[in-house]
C-alpha cells in the first residue's frame, strides 16, 4: 500500500482542487431554481468518470434530476460491488451563519469548507479517486464495480426506487457499498448496521380570513400563532421526552441488553458533545443514552415553526395563519405511513376552536438493518483498521438514508455503510466542512477495501 | 352648512388626488430604510398646512422623526383645540396578501386602499380639509386650533412626551381632538371613551451553537422550537381563554353593571363579525362578550413566532434558535412595567431544559379612560347627529394611542376620540382602506364641531 500512500500525496493538490471545482456548483436539489446547476453536477461528476477509467459512463434522465450509472466488469470471479451515492446537497439557509460562502470551498485548518463537502460529494470523490488510482497504479481492478450516483437523495430519491426497479439486472450486485455515514469521533472508524426511517409533514393552521390588529380585535378572536403554538406542544411530555402521538413506539422493538452493550462498548462522551455544542444540557427520551435515543428510539422534530411578523420592532397584529414543519425518524418495524396517520389523528382531534387544520404529507422511509457479522461488513471493519489503526465499530446511526432499504430489497444484496465524515461536521446546517485527515485515510481505507474484499 | 356640503362635492377630486399624493409616499417609521420618506410626508404635510392657511407650520427635529406643529390662534374668546394625529404608517407585510400595492392608492367600491388610508393619514387630512374649508368660506376659524402631528405613533412614539413636557404652554388647550378610531360600525358613530394600555417583549430562545442534523441528533439533543411551544404555550389556558402569568390580572377593575350595561346597548353583532372574518368561532376570556373581552379586558397575544427552516419543500434541521413577539393590551390600573415584570418571571421560571432565554422589553402605555359627560365629548357627539343622523356613541376601543394618556397628564386637558374609521378596515394588516362615506362625513362632521364647540 506504500505506493498508494505516495501516489496520493503527490496528487493531494490536484484531487482537491477537483472536488473544489465540484463544490463550488450549487447543486440544491431541493429548489427548483437550482435545477440546472443540479445538472451541471451530475456531467460534472460524469467527465470526471470517464477520467479516472470507469466504462459505460451513462445519465439516465428521470422526471426529476438525472442518475449517473457507470461500470467497470473486468475481474472475473471476483465479486462484484455497487457503489452508491449523491451529488446533490441540502439548502444552505440561513446564510448569514457561514463563515465563508457555501459554494466558494475554503480550506482552513485542515478542513474543507463548503455545502456537499461531508455530505456526499466529498465521500462519492474519494471512490472516484479511489477506483482511477488503482487503474492507474495497476491497470486493472481487482474487483468488478458498478456505480449509481443519484441527484435527488436530500429530497428523498422520489425517482431512484423505479429506476432500481427497472434496472435490477443490470445492477445487480454481490454487495452495495455508500459512503454517507460518519465515523464515530475523529480516529474511530465506524461502520453503520442501523439507519433510522423517515416521515415529513407540513402543517398549516387558519384562523380569520386577514390578519388582525390586536387592539380592535386583541382577546376577542383567536389567534393562529395561540392555536399552534397549543397543538405543537401536545406532541410531546416535555418532562419525560416522550412523543405523545398515540400507538408512535407501538412497533418500536425493546432494547435487548445485547445491544445495549454494544452501544456502551462505543463509550461515547456524552459530556463532549454537551461542551461541543454549547449546551446546558443534552435532552431526550427518559431512560435512554445519547446513542440509545438517536440510534435506536424514535423522534418526532420540529423543523421550522413560523407565522406573524418577523421584522425588525413591534407589529400589534394577529396573524391569520401559522406553519410548522415535522420529520420524524424511525426505527425497527415502524411503518412510515402509519405513523403519519396517527399523527394526523391526534393533530386533527386536538385543533384548537376558531382554527382550521390542513396537513401534507411528505417523504416516507422505513428503517434499515444488517447483521455486522457478515463477511463484507468485516472486511470493510478490516481495511479501516489497516488504515486508521483501529477496528471499525458496528453502529446504529441515527440518520436515515431512504434508499437504503429499497437497494437492501431490491437487489437482494448487503449494504456496507463505510463513512469517512465526522459527526461534527454541520451537515445540512451553515459551516458543512470535511476533515481533510478522512479524506486521505479514506482514500487509502477504500482501496485497501477494494483489493481485499 | 349646505355651502360646506357643496363645496367638499364640488373639491372632493381634488382632495382625493392630494391624499393619493401623501398615502404614495411609504412612511413606515418602524424600518430604519423608510426614514428619508417619513421626511417627505412630513414635508408633504407641512405644504398643505401652509395652503390651507395655517400658520407657524414647523418641523421640529427629534432624535427620530420630526415633530410637525402649526396653528391658528385669532378666535379671541373661543376655546382653544389641540388636533393630534400621526403621519407615519405601520410596515406592510405580507406584500403578496395586497390586492393592489399598498403605496398605490387605489379607489373601487366606494373605498380608497392604501396603507395609512385610515391609520391615520386619511383622518388627519379630514381635519386639514376641514380648517382649509372654514377658512376659504369664512376667512377665519370660530375657535382656535393648534396642530401636533408626529411621525412615530407607529413605533409607540418614543420622542413626544418629552416634546410635550418640553412644550407644555405652547400646546396648552382646552380639549385635545384625535382622529384615530373607528365607528363602531357603518353608520353607527362613536367616540372612544377607554383605550387600552400596551407592552411589548422579544423572546430568543437558544439551545446549541449550531444548527444540528435531525438524524444524527434528533431525540437527543434540546430542539429550540420544541422549547419555546412548550414556553409559550404556557402563557394561556386554552380552555378558558386567559392568561396565566401570575398576577396579570391583579389590577383590572371588575366590569361594572353600568358598564355591562352601556355596552350591551351598542347591540354589537358577534355572529356578523364571526361570518366577516370567516371564522368558525370567535374566542377569548370565558364569560366575557366580545366588547367586553377587546373593551374592558386585557389580553396577551403573540403576534410573530419564527424559527427553523420555512422555505419550499422539508429540512431536516434542529434548530438553534427560535423567536416570539409578544405584545399585552392592558386595561384600567394595569402598569406596563409591572406586567412585563411578571412576564419575565412567567418565562424564567418555565424555560426547558437546555435552553436559553433572552428577553428584550420594548413598549410601554397606560390604558386611558375618560368620563363621557365632559361637555366636549357630548358637542362631538352632537356634530355626529347632526352629519349621521345618529348620535355617536360613547365606547370602549381596544386599541391604544400610548401617547394619549400623556396628552391627558400634560395638558390636563379632556381628550375627545372622534374616529371615522371602520372596524374592518385592515388597519394593520394587508388591503387597509378607507371607506369614502367617512371620508365625506368626516370632512362636515369636523367642520359642524369646530363650529360648534
Amino acid at each position: 500500500m506504500n505506493n498508494y500512500q505516495t501516489y496520493f500525496e503527490q496528487n493531494r493538490d490536484k484531487h482537491l482542487g477537483e472536488l473544489k471545482e465540484w463544490l463550488s456548483i450549487p447543486s440544491i436539489s431541493a429548489l427548483s431554481a437550482h435545477k440546472e446547476d443540479v445538472l451541471r453536477a451530475a456531467e460534472w461528476l460524469k467527465d470526471a468518470l470517464v477520467r479516472a477509467g470507469l466504462e459505460n459512463v451513462t445519465l439516465h434522465e428521470t422526471a426529476g434530476h438525472p442518475i449517473l450509472t457507470a461500470d467497470h466488469l473486468h475481474a472475473e470471479g471476483a465479486p462484484t460491488l455497487l457503489i452508491y451515492g449523491h451529488y446533490d446537497v441540502q439548502p444552505v439557509d440561513p446564510l448569514n451563519l457561514w463563515d465563508t460562502p457555501p459554494f466558494e470551498p475554503n480550506e482552513r485548518e485542515g478542513k474543507l469548507y463548503a455545502r456537499g463537502a461531508t455530505d456526499d460529494k466529498g465521500q462519492v470523490f474519494l471512490h472516484v479517486k479511489a477506483l482511477e488510482a488503482i487503474l492507474a497504479q495497476e491497470g486493472k481492478l481487482p474487483v468488478n464495480v458498478k456505480l449509481c450516483i443519484e441527484g435527488e437523495e436530500e429530497v428523498s430519491s422520489p425517482n431512484l426506487v423505479e429506476f432500481l426497479d427497472a434496472n435490477a439486472a443490470a445492477l445487480a450486485a454481490d454487495a452495495v457499498v455508500i459512503s454517507d455515514t460518519s465515523l464515530l469521533e475523529r480516529g474511530k472508524p465506524a461502520i453503520s448496521t442501523g439507519l433510522r426511517g423517515l416521515c415529513s409533514l407540513e402543517i398549516a393552521l387558519n384562523t380569520a380570513n386577514t390578519d388582525l390588529h390586536s387592539g380592535s380585535f386583541g382577546g376577542g378572536v383567536p389567534n393562529a400563532l395561540h392555536a399552534i403554538v397549543s397543538l405543537l406542544n401536545s406532541l410531546h411530555d416535555e418532562k419525560t421526552g416522550r412523543v405523545l402521538v398515540e400507538g408512535f413506539y407501538d412497533d418500536v422493538l425493546p432494547l435487548t441488553d445485547e445491544l445495549r452493550g454494544e452501544l456502551v462498548k462505543m463509550q461515547y462522551d456524552e459530556e463532549k458533545l454537551r461542551n461541543d455544542l454549547g449546551l446546558e444540557a443534552l435532552f431526550g427520551e427518559e431512560g435512554y443514552s445519547f446513542l440509545e435515543r438517536t440510534g435506536v428510539r424514535p423522534t418526532l422534530e420540529l423543523n421550522g415553526v413560523y407565522g406573524g411578523f418577523q421584522g425588525e420592532g413591534t407589529k400589534t397584529v394577529i396573524p391569520k395563519e401559522a406553519h410548522a414543519k415535522i420529520t420524524c425518524r424511525l426505527v425497527a418495524n415502524q411503518d412510515p405511513q402509519d405513523i403519519l396517520n396517527k399523527i394526523e389523528r391526534h393533530l386533527h382531534a386536538r385543533t384548537p376552536v376558531g382554527a382550521k387544520l390542513t396537513l401534507v404529507p411528505g417523504e416516507k422511509a422505513f428503517a434499515f438493518n444488517i447483521d455486522p457479522t457478515h463477511p463484507f461488513l468485516q472486511k470493510a471493519a478490516d481495511a479501516y483498521e489497516a488504515v486508521y489503526g483501529t477496528r471499525a465499530l458496528f453502529t446504529k446511526d441515527g440518520g436515515s438514508i431512504p434508499i437504503i432499504e429499497a437497494f437492501s430489497r431490491v437487489l437482494e444484496a448487503p449494504v456496507v455503510l463505510m463513512g469517512f465524515g465526522l459527526p461534527d461536521e454541520n451537515l445540512h446546517a451553515p459551516n458543512e466542512h470535511f476533515n481533510l485527515e478522512n479524506f486521505d485515510k479514506g482514500l487509502l481505507t477504500l482501496v485497501h477495501y477494494l483489493k481485499s474484499v
